[in-house]
């Protein structure tokens, strides 16, 4: 079971940002997203997303993500361009994995405080240049997750892939 | 020389969304990040990000996408969930790109035009579930791009990657 939790999310400035981290949580293997704080608005639209695209993906709000992350049973790490290279500790998180059977990707929006960097068994660069919370989620997740693995159970709408234009099926 | 080209920013509200296509961009290999629209603002915070971090990477802004996109000389290449799933077609990008030595990638917001699927060579979906356009163009970009190849010439501060907190060096 993977887990990504959303640190930082501020009401109205953050909006758009904190629904793409769900969203990519949901498209690229995650079965939970945990929000941090009062704004349940992305996590509307994010359930809206199930009920069409299908899939088990749960999103849920909390309040106090210290507890949450303290007491979180599997392997905790923070995304952060701050931390060591994802190639070189990957496959030390995928063992890990192997064992617990449960994965926390903490994601922040701006600041996130140093306690974080202790609480966290790894902390992981998808590159140490200033890029963006929700291309280090995304990128983490394709390496990590088996995307064939990924299925959306009980979808009423299915892309049918093209080479031009959209196609979309009601199921 | 990898172009990506924002279409569809909303002032205000996409201010976010399109500074992290932007410093995706930079920190995943392009090279030239072209805005469609008026508005500056993100620009302003991906120079300020070059003249601290470093590298070739520059930012500018066009009215005329339309022009821009059929005249551009090279491999043209569109984002989208309705498209071809990029591991069947990346092959095909990569070797159109060895003649050509220019791409275009194009990253919509919401809606595109449907001329955007005709101009473009390719429609290519990083998975075919709602997600996120900075999603898309981080997993592209890190299938595309040889991460070591990648060189941010001039910088001002680097991190030097830690296990725990934060460490930035001052060049």
């Amino acid at each position: 079971m993977i887990s990504v939790m959303r640190y930082g999310h501020r009401i109205g400035r953050d909006k758009r940002t904190t629904t793409h981290v769900g969203l990519v949580a949901r498209a690229f293997g995650a079965d939970e997203f945990v929000l941090v704080g009062m704004d349940s608005t992305p996590l509307k639209t994010l359930e809206n997303v199930v009920d069409n695209w299908g899939g088990d993906f749960r999103a849920i709000r909390i309040k106090n993500w210290r507890k949450f992350l303290r007491d979180f049973s599997g392997v905790k790490i923070h995304l952060t361009m701050y931390g060591l290279p994802l190639n070189k500790i990957l496959s030390k998180i995928k063992a890990d994995y192997t064992k617990s059977k449960n994965l926390l990707v903490f994601v922040g929006a701006e600041k996130v405080p140093p306690e974080v960097y202790e609480l966290c068994d790894y902390n992981v660069a998808v590159g140490n240049q200033p890029h963006s919370e929700i291309a280090a989620l995304a990128v983490f997740l394709d390496h990590f997750v088996d995307a064939q693995s990924i299925g959306f159970d009980g979808a009423v709408l299915r892309v049918e892939p093209q080479a031009r234009g959209k196609k979309v099926v009601k199921l």
